[in-house]
Parts: structure tokens; C-alpha cells; sequence
């Protein structure tokens, strides 16, 4: 059996966390998760801490064992980074740390603190570190100018308009208005976001996810444990992992995220299901045409058609395959190290009936994506019963 | 069988490497592991990158991604940090993946690239990330004043003379000119190591490692799979983490690393052997003085008697425990990434007999010791057949 039980789940509120140093945020995740599974902390036999930039944020290295120092947790604790897919690559290696038969119940943390910079160059330069140092950041290739040259790739190549590229923040923003822990809780127009701000063109500010400080925590245990704990957990069945080239110019597409479609293809394969069998999922929206371009390479929209599917709403709460549900990076918040976490937190609300406003009847299977630069690394983890 | 096979060793020279990009450097150790492993490249199935600051270095994060890609290897590949310990837990994670079974072949890469900074003080802070930010390394402290007060605090339980603690360096840079890849060939005196440049007392600037560039990397299997590539595999036979709290005043003793001594506990009872059972080790003298602790901590000496065994020639190639026959960070290199790794491809040449001039004759069973910060994070690896 390869599924992988999620009994317990906690996250620190997305924001300005002036108040709180990055290990004290990951703590606190951590802490909330281990109340929420009912496990006591000493029967946690490792951490594994997601995590993009913090030696760059808030020049701290080594944050595995600051916070395994500061939660009196003497275990096994270390970082892993793949940049904005760290946390789903943390949550995926703690998945196979179980399977190996060396640890029952670990704990996954997703945490960053991107807010103390004074400049907004500083953020924009630790963010461009995930892209190709020599071909692409020094040359001012940033995260903003490779998404704008796919959505412009889109746009020409689909005929997807501004405006309904625009359309996945004001969904998104209506989502993060029903999830309490959510950072931007706001009514977007389509008209405000495209009078606002020039970032790369065709995007603009308000297509963009802001720099953020937010944990999220997990408590994962293997099936034979997890009974003790949960009568009717929600499991991971798989989480596979996708390669693109890094560098924009060695794609031969940038209407697809071939990383994407490669993990979701073995991951449906692995869990014999379909792309159709998808109830809901949380994806990558990084920039509004992310989100576009994840739900059509994921195979739940008809390629070409995500721009049309968000306008006619397919997208929304109400509509058949509802997409960042808990309001995404966009609306939820963006601390990079975090969000893979966060999206599993979604999940284990949506499955439990606990996700209030924003909750989806009759959920049989869900999924979460995560990308590091502009989707060199993808990864994609299905969550059921 | 909790074994798992190393069954090829690569590396590039460590020193500094100004013509190569940190890509390059990994990818280059990586296909010289594939070389001698006779896998084919397609073989391999993930890439477990340690790395301890590519970010700050390099201004490159998403390192799993660039390596992919130059490497032309289109398979899951992250990053996997813990301070200088960075390389030997990415080795960790390889080992638990493959007895997750989930992959049987995959490669473990170690580097760092630290030579581009044109201050001394840009790559002292960044070491410094290593250490606890608000309470250390802020307040001026540095990896140097760290071991400086474990120095003084040995010297003063246990008598161990400045001369015994330079003795570390002259073995290992003796070591280091029997090994072709080392980058500090040279003779040291004692009287040399004491009249140099003076750091953070009682340690001067030859008690101290080079930043450094360089990689390492080894090719794993499963012991079926490893069968068909070599008739006599080494083996790895436990990977122990240990933990300390890694800010200096919340310890109890400086003159013990109780992370080292944890972990080093689990894994001889893993493998059912005691300390006395081990016929060589590599450990992680970023400072003359670590050597010292390394050895009393993993009980290869007994406590307080570090600096006269040193004297004594107990740890040379000719004494009864050899200790770092590689020339180890002070001798063979430092590049902090790669340091878990090359340690273990000494253990890999000494079990194939093909270490040349420093050879140790009839080992049954070696260890690798590694670090991160000030001994916060401690793993021991044992190999043997």
C-alpha cells in the first residue's frame, strides 16, 4: 500500500510577521499541527522543513535544526529546496521516508519570512535566484518576465484575453475571503486589475502574489499508525515529481508546462484514475496566467481553453472542477517555502467538511500542484480516501 | 536488509575552480560517479543534491533543476540542506528513498562553489548563517569563535596542549599529499600553525579550512540491483542523525559533540558492532580542534584523550584508528556541500584497495562523521560489506 495518511494539519495565519522570527513561525505551525492530530511531540521521529530563501530573507541557514532546537525536538530535522516547490518536495521526501520502514509519524513544515528586505529589488533578486543565474537572473529575466512571455505565448497562440487572465485573481480573492487563515480577503474587478501597475507586460500588479511570511505543518503517519489516531483519515496516494528545462529558451512550448503534464500523467497512472476523476485541486498560481496554464497541462481543462473555462466560471465554487479553493498564492498568501503545505492543508479541510464558506460536496479524489522558477520542477500529489 | 550500495564514486579537484559554474562542477563529479559505477545515465532515477549556500554563493538556488538540466537527466532532483552536513544528509535521504521502494539506482551529489566572493567578511556571514542568527551570529559570531570556545574549554578540562591540536592539521595535510584529488599538498609544522595569523583564540588562521569549490557524487543501488554492476559492492550499512541544540550557550558541555555521540550510539547498534569494531573514520574537522571532539565523541578515544592520541600518531595512517586518510576538510578540501560525500568515496577507495600510499590494510568496518554549524547537526554513516 502506498498511501500515506495526513492525521493532523496547522498553519500561522499569511502576512507581514513582524512579530515573529522564522523559526518561531515554523514552531507554530508545527505546534498547531501536532494539537490538531492528537499525537504527542515526542512520538514525531523526524522533520522535514521546505523551505526556498531563508539564508537570503532573513540570513538564517541550517533552519532544520533551529527549529527542532526551539520546538525541544531532538530529532532527524533538515531542509529541502527545490525554490516555490520546496514545501511539495519536503512533504513528498517525508513520504517516502515513511515508506522506507524507518519512521511512523513525521512532521512536514513549509515556512518562509520574505517581508524583512527594505527594497523591493532585494525580494525581486532572491525570488530570480530560481531561475538560471547566468542565462536568465543576471541577464534581468526575473519570475514575473518568464510568466509574462508565456501568457503572451497564450494569448496569441488560444486567443486567452487580458481579461480572463485577470478573472483567476477575482475568483481567487472571492475564495480567500471564505478561508479565515487567508491574507488578501478582497473584492478584485477585472477592470482594477488591468489598470493597475505595469510588472512585465501583459502583466500587471494585481496579476502578481506579494512577498509573504506564513508556516504551514503537517503530521504524516503510516496507514497501521494512523487508525490509532483518525478512523477516516485523508491519505496521500501518490505525489510525483516533473522535470521541464529550467531556462525559458530550451523549452519548445511556453503554452505548456511539460513538467506539469509529466507528474500528473504518472500520477493519475499510479492511482488508476483520469484527469476527469479530479474533484478539486489547488494549483501553482505564482501569477493569475499560471493558473491557466497548470489547470490545461494538469489535463482538467481542454488545452487552449483555461482562459474561456475561468470566464464561464468551470473554475469557481460552484463550477465542475473548482480550482484554489483556499484563494490559492493569490489570495491565501505566497510564502514561497509554505505554500506546497498549505495546498495540503486545503485538502485535508475539503475532505474532512471543514472548509466552511468555500466547502465542495461529494469529494472522491483532490490534487495539489506546486512549481519551483517559472516550472522546471513540478510536482503533483493526490489526495482520497 | 537495511543495506543499500554504493556502486560508483565521482569527483572534480576542490580548490579554486573559477572556470566552471556550479553546474558544471556537480554535473562533472556526476558523470565521472556514472563512469565508474557503469550504469547507464538513464539508469538513475532521482538526484539528491547536498548543498549547504548556492544562493548566497552563487546567486543560484533551485539547484536539483539547473543540475537536471545541464545534465540532460530529466528526473526528480531537489536540494538537501543542513549546514556543512548538507552532502552526507542528502546521502541520508537517497538511502531511505531506495528503501522506500521507489527507485533502485540514484545519485548523490555534494557541492558548493564559495570562491566568488571578493570579501572575506561576505563568506564569513555566510557561514555565519549556519549559526543562530539573532543570538550568534549577529552578535558577532562566526564558526571560527564557536570551536574557539570548545578549544579553550578542552584545554582547560582536560589539559590537551595548543601543540596536540596543531597536530591535527599537520596529519591531515600529510594524508592530503598521498591523495591526487586533495587541495592542500603541503608540509605544515606545528611551529608554522602556531605563528600564523591569529583568528579567534586560542584557534589561528592554519586550525582553520579554505573556502573552497568542488563536488562529489556517488551512484547508489538497491543489493539486487547492485549485483549486476559489481560482484562486491560496498555498502552502506546506517545513516544516524544526531541532534544538539545548535545556539553554543544552551549546551551543557563544550567539550563533547552529544549530536555526534547520539548518533553514533544508534548506528553501532544497528549494525551490531561497538566504536572499537571501526578500523577507519573520516570526520569533520572544519577545525583542527573538531577532529579532536570527533573522535572522543564517536568513542573512537577515550573522552579527554583527543589531543595526546593525536600526538601519540594513534590517528595516522600508521597508528590503530587512521582518521581522515583522505587528508579530510583540511587537507582533501572544504567545498562544505560536497564534504559528506567525498568522505564517503574515501570509505569506497579504502574498501576497494584503491587508495594508493595512504591504503589501510584489512578494514572491516569505516565511518564517516559530518557536521553542520557548530556540531548542531551530526550524522555517522557506516560502510562496510
Amino acid at each position: 500500500m502506498d498511501k500515506i495518511a495526513v492525521i493532523g494539519v496547522g498553519s500561522t495565519e499569511f502576512g507581514d510577521l513582524y512579530d515573529r522570527a522564522i523559526n518561531e513561525i515554523a514552531v507554530e505551525a508545527l505546534f498547531d499541527a501536532i494539537r490538531s492530530s492528537g499525537v504527542k511531540k515526542d512520538d514525531i521521529k523526524s522533520l522535514f522543513i521546505g523551505n526556498m530563501g531563508s539564508e537570503m530573507f532573513v540570513k538564517q541557514e541550517h533552519l532544520g535544526n533551529m527549529v527542532s532546537t526551539l520546538a525541544d525536538l531532538p530529532v532527524p530535522s533538515f531542509k529541502v529546496e527545490a525554490a516555490g516547490a520546496s514545501g511539495a518536495v519536503a512533504m513528498r521526501t517525508a513520504y517516502h521516508s515513511i515508506q522506507s520502514g524507518h519512521m511512523d509519524i513525521v512532521g512536514v513544515i513549509g515556512v518562509e519570512k520574505m517581508t524583512e528586505f527594505t527594497k523591493q529589488s532585494e525580494t525581486q533578486g532572491a525570488l530570480a535566484t530560481g531561475l538560471d543565474v547566468m542565462w536568465e537572473s543576471n541577464m534581468g529575466g526575473t519570475l514575473a518576465t518568464g510568466f509574462a512571455m508565456m501568457a503572451k505565448a497564450h494569448m496569441r497562440e488560444y486567443g486567452t484575453t487580458r481579461e480572463q487572465i485577470a478573472q483567476v485573481a477575482v475568483k481567487n480573492h472571492q475564495n480567500a475571503k471564505k478561508n479565515p487563515k487567508s491574507q488578501f480577503k478582497i473584492n478584485v474587478r477585472v477592470e482594477s486589475i488591468l489598470r493597475s501597475k505595469m510588472i512585465a507586460d501583459p502583466l500587471r500588479l494585481f496579476d502578481m502574489t506579494a512577498a509573504c511570511d506564513g508556516g504551514s505543518a503537517l503530521i504524516l503517519a503510516s496507514p497501521e499508525v494512523a487508525e490509532s489516531y483518525d478512523s477516516d483519515p485523508v491519505y496521500i496516494h501518490t505525489s510525483k515529481f516533473g522535470y521541464s528545462p529550467l531556462q525559458m529558451h530550451l523549452r519548445k512550448d511556453l503554452t505548456t508546462l511539460t513538467g506539469t503534464t509529466f507528474a500528473a500523467e504518472r500520477a493519475y497512472e499510479n492511482v488508476g484514475i483520469t484527469a476527469k476523476d479530479i474533484d478539486l485541486a489547488e494549483v501553482h498560481d505564482i501569477f493569475t496566467i499560471a493558473e491557466i496554464l497548470a489547470i490545461e497541462s494538469l489535463g482538467l481543462v481542454e488545452k487552449g481553453k483555461g482562459g474561456q473555462a475561468t470566464e464561464d466560471g468551470v473554475t469557481s465554487l460552484e463550477g465542475s472542477i473548482p480550482i484554489n479553493t483556499s484563494g490559492g498564492l493569490k489570495g491565501r498568501g505566497a510564502p514561497l517555502g509554505a505554500v506546497g503545505v498549505s495546498q495540503a492543508i486545503e485538502m485535508y479541510e475539503q475532505f474532512k467538511g471543514l472548509a466552511g464558506d468555500r466547502q465542495i460536496k461529494n469529494i472522491e479524489w483532490g490534487l495539489t500542484h506546486s512549481m519551483g522558477g517559472t516550472g522546471g520542477t513540478s510536482l503533483v500529489t493526490i489526495f482520497g480516501r
